[in-house]
């Protein structure tokens, strides 16, 4: 029977999938391991600086391959925990992502041997505690396989393979280094990974799809809500012909913004409770029918817990379920009832739909700045002609991702933020992972060219900043505006507007990054731009456009400290509000002396 | 009663204990808690880059003050987790730190409200998970409290403060927001924070006492052993005076270089195992009695596991329990055995020592290198030179960690290498908490003024780099010797030493460094080293000494990807043949075919 060693079977089944690129770091427990990546033709192995920037990576490759997770390597503990925060993220968001621990060889484990890298148990400070970083990363995870038995080891690659691709979220594989060189029969390698989202009774699904349909049918005011979830579980092309089809007023949400396009006639808007624009929160609320697709109910999603739909016209299509008004289906994929729903739809039994004009929704706020490009200005006038259809916009917690959304956006934008996980610094080796993922996308013919464009602010840009280096190292052209507000501006518009701890190190010189970085003189290109007319002449200068998707683009934009997007001061208004009266109910709940909080 | 806001009182109890300065980053579950970093006079917020840094930097604190754990304010979930890597490695080297999370409100969490920076349960995707992070730190950990109950806040902190003292080991403190504004009784600041180490029965730590000092008494040709936790468990003063009044031969290991003065009559050198220089392992392991003190007995601080010691022979004297011979005594913290042991102690009593010149130790191997700077010229002939007493010296896990072993160090050298837990990155941000705790050192008058001197390579560099810009920001001067050997070579000398993912991103600028991060000019020095004469030169320049303890000093070393420092060679080798064999021995014992490792 002929075999090939467990490494190269690992990495050739994931290749298979039609990942091309593995990013991490090596460490003495994985380096053998890494040996393998080379042995399979057209899988390419890209070194990071660190290893929480290679998870953050893989999770960007991951939001943007629409399927197929970001595979990370990492090195037993010091490694592997250093990369939790980024697999935290993805399990939060549902990116599916796949971290590979090279750790000690099985003797090593089972003898307890006192390896480096390990940590002593904390009731046992003889002997080290080997399971204790797996057992860490089990709530970050939705599947593991601890490769020590030689006689599963392909079908416990595949179950893990197809548990993430099933459930979107991330797995762990964790190599013995005494497993690297076992045999796998090459037949395994016959069968392909069975990547499907199924649920385990169709009839059950279809029933669904009907009950659905009928209510749909039935409604008066129905209307679209497509969340994350909807684009995280691979339904935007099914969702976006649900629209179409139906004509449905159809609204995104912050999290989700450009997954229903926004060009289309029946975007209504982004819905975010009592902060979305005038007009938007009514015409949801008001509707006998709300179709939701992928909602993640967090409290920046829903405009601080302001989200009033009412059960009795709410549908949810959920990954763990599926709820129709006051019944709920636990387990049950959405996605297969999706399919179901669209193949069985019947337009002429649809409701007429309102127009989108008939909602009046209003217009984004003006807020004024002290600087002479404001937040509003430049998201809303600038940005929403500088982003095209196809573009992955990656807006990193801060004011970015509350600013952004008065952009307007084209077609097929693949927008992510992280505004549910909101981990400060993800942005830019995400950024990272998706130039990756859409270089795959090119060369594989499986969708068009696509830009990455990312905004980045300049106290979260401090945090993993060095993989401007592994950007120009692998030839990537991102198009980065490092938003320079002077320090924590999301933090000073929560608290401490001029607290120091809200300040960060002055004086970066973002301009010479790169070229400190050792990037080569012809990868890059850098601006910085303090007024309107130099950004509107630096988007419009030749220069900078013949630079586009030929080099990595940086360009410094100044703003003001206290520049806060409207959006993000009503979050803060509504959640102090909120929280000061939960506070107070709870406390006096506690028998608590009545105190400020 | 008079009363303080619990986020005060914190603060005040952990400057009561002489701790000047908190690290860490702001998040919005933090800020409120911060805010009260400023009412408590003296006492100083350094803000980081990013968490993991400050967590690495609170571990270099608590090596540097001797007892007082760093202390590292993060926000929940997404700053918690970024941290979790650097707790770890004070967990595994038994370094005192406390890691302080800001926690969204205790209603929050009760009601499992879905807040930012949250994630879902595994087994129930419909509500958050809000104790999963707790649950995450608590390998790492020895002691915890969540600060929820308003009647029992100050004893909480102190208890958590006492034992993080007490096990020299990591501890949390979780903080809700609606806690932080909680009244605590101002008298609860009279009482002192019982800072002790002691054993529940003095009378049985005077019998333990006794009978070591028997067995030294009996003995014929006795040595000193001192290990890491005898340093991390403040016996230094104490072990000192037993190395002067026995006069025995003494040896560090390899963790704990330079615990032992290296200019003692009676310091005849580093044990680790077959790979320590010619003669210490004889003397060592032909002795009747070895005084074991703190070991960590992990692979690379026992020659691969081939420290021989005959139980027998052997006292240990560790944070746990006390071993003499074959008896052993569990949860008996040696450190009050052993000053009952120096009260006792009867010089007339004691066997004739053993001089160090008789045991005939060798030399260090010398290493030829490409390049004209090598690793063993460098750490033997220069190091040697340049560190001086109370220096706080740092190698990372590298090259620098195996080389520096060659240097021989003046008497009361801080030395740091993390060769058990080895988390690459580590030591920039260390030596910055070195530099932090070495201010409040004189400050505070507590003991003489000593340089931060840090040996880094450029790959580990480019993990962490961003803190030179806290460095300079804070007005430290650190010297940093960057070692320029393009890649990871300790790496290279393990496996794949032309193996692609042994690079790193090429042609860094580490001279403008400092320069791009925004660095006042006045306040660094940098210069690049490629040449012996070059080196010396610099050394003795007028230009570079004037700087010391002026300027944040960076010197690029440059030295070659393949000079790799005799030790780590044969540690590689032992290890490499040991685990060849455990492999095999261990795949036929589990029945499978043999195979190639």
């Amino acid at each position: 029977m002929a075999t090939i060693p467990l490494g190269t079977f690992l990495f050739q089944r994931i290749h298979q999938l039609g990942i091309d690129n593995i990013v991490g770091c090596p460490g003495d427990f994985n380096m053998t391991l890494l040996d393998h990546i080379f042995n399979v033709e057209g899988l390419n192995w890209i070194g990071f600086c660190n290893e929480l920037n290679a998870a953050y990576a893989a999770d960007g490759y991951g939001r943007t391959r629409h399927g197929l997770p970001g595979v990370v390597v990492t090195t037993y503990g010091v490694g592997e925990l250093s990369a939790i925060n980024g697999v935290g993220g993805a399990f939060a968001e549902h990116v599916p992502l796949l971290h590979i621990v090279g750790t000690p060889a099985r003797p090593e484990m089972e003898y307890k041997m006192w390896m480096h890298h390990t940590i002593p148990s904390s009731a046992d400070f003889d002997n080290p505690d080997h399971h204790a970083y797996m057992r860490m990363s089990a709530p970050v995870r939705c599947c593991s396989a601890l490769l020590d038995n030689v006689d599963t080891l392909a079908s416990e690659i595949d179950r893990v393979l197809e548990t993430i691709y099933h459930r979107s979220l991330p797995g762990y594989i964790f190599v013995p280094l005494d497993i690297v060189m076992a045999p796998v029969p090459v037949s395994k390698l016959e069968t392909p990974v069975r990547l499907a989202v199924t649920n385990p009774d169709p009839e059950a699904d279809d029933m669904l799809a009907i009950k659905i349909l009928d209510a749909i049918y039935a409604s008066k005011k129905p209307v679209i809500l497509a969340d994350i979830l909807a684009r995280r579980h691979m339904s935007r092309k099914l969702v976006m012909e649900l629209v179409n089809q139906t004509k449905f007023p159809s609204f995104s949400t912050d999290l989700a913004k450009g997954f229903v396009d926004e060009d289309s006639p029946y975007f209504a808007g982004q819905y975010n409770g009592r902060l979305s624009l005038p007009g938007v929160a009514e015409a949801v609320e008001d509707s006998d029918l709300v179709l939701n697709i992928g909602p993640i109910i967090s409290d920046s999603n829903t405009g601080g817990f302001t989200r009033f739909i009412d059960d009795k016209h709410l549908i949810i299509l959920h990954p763990a379920y599926v709820k129709v008004f006051d019944e709920r289906y636990d387990d049950v994929h959405f996605l297969p009832v999706l399919e179901k729903l669209m193949k069985r739809l019947d337009p002429s039994k649809l409701p007429a739909a309102r127009s989108v004009e008939s909602l009046n929704i209003g217009e984004p706020v003006e807020v004024k700045s002290a600087a002479d490009i404001s937040t509003s200005y430049f998201y809303r006038y600038i940005m929403s002609n500088f982003i095209k259809p196809y573009d992955n916009v990656f807006a990193e917690s801060g004011t970015a991702q509350y600013g952004i959304n008065d952009s307007k956006f084209p077609h097929s934008v693949n927008f992510t933020t992280q505004l549910y996980y909101s981990s400060i610094g993800f942005a830019l080796p995400a950024a990272l992972g998706a130039c990756i993922a859409q270089r795959e996308i090119e060369q594989q013919n499986l969708g068009p060219k696509g830009r990455v464009v990312l905004f980045e602010g300049d106290g979260s840009s401090m945090m993993t900043i060095q993989e401007l280096a592994t950007i120009t190292r692998n030839g990537f052209c991102p198009t980065i505006f490092l938003i320079n507000n002077s320090g924590y501006t999301i933090e000073r518009a929560i608290h401490g507007p001029h607290a120091r701890y809200n300040d960060i190190c002055p004086d970066w010189k973002y301009l010479e990054l790169f070229k400190t970085f050792g990037a080569p003189e012809d990868s890059y290109y850098c601006k910085k731009v303090s007024t309107r007319a130099e950004l509107e002449s630096l988007i419009e200068s030749e220069e900078f456009k013949a630079c586009d998707g030929k080099k990595a683009r940086l360009i410094e934009v100044v703003m003001d400290k206290l520049d806060i997007p409207w959006r993000l001061s009503a979050q803060v208004k509504q959640m102090s509000e909120h929280t000061k009266k939960w506070f107070y109910d709870y406390s006096k709940k506690m028998g608590e002396e009545p105190r400020e909080i």
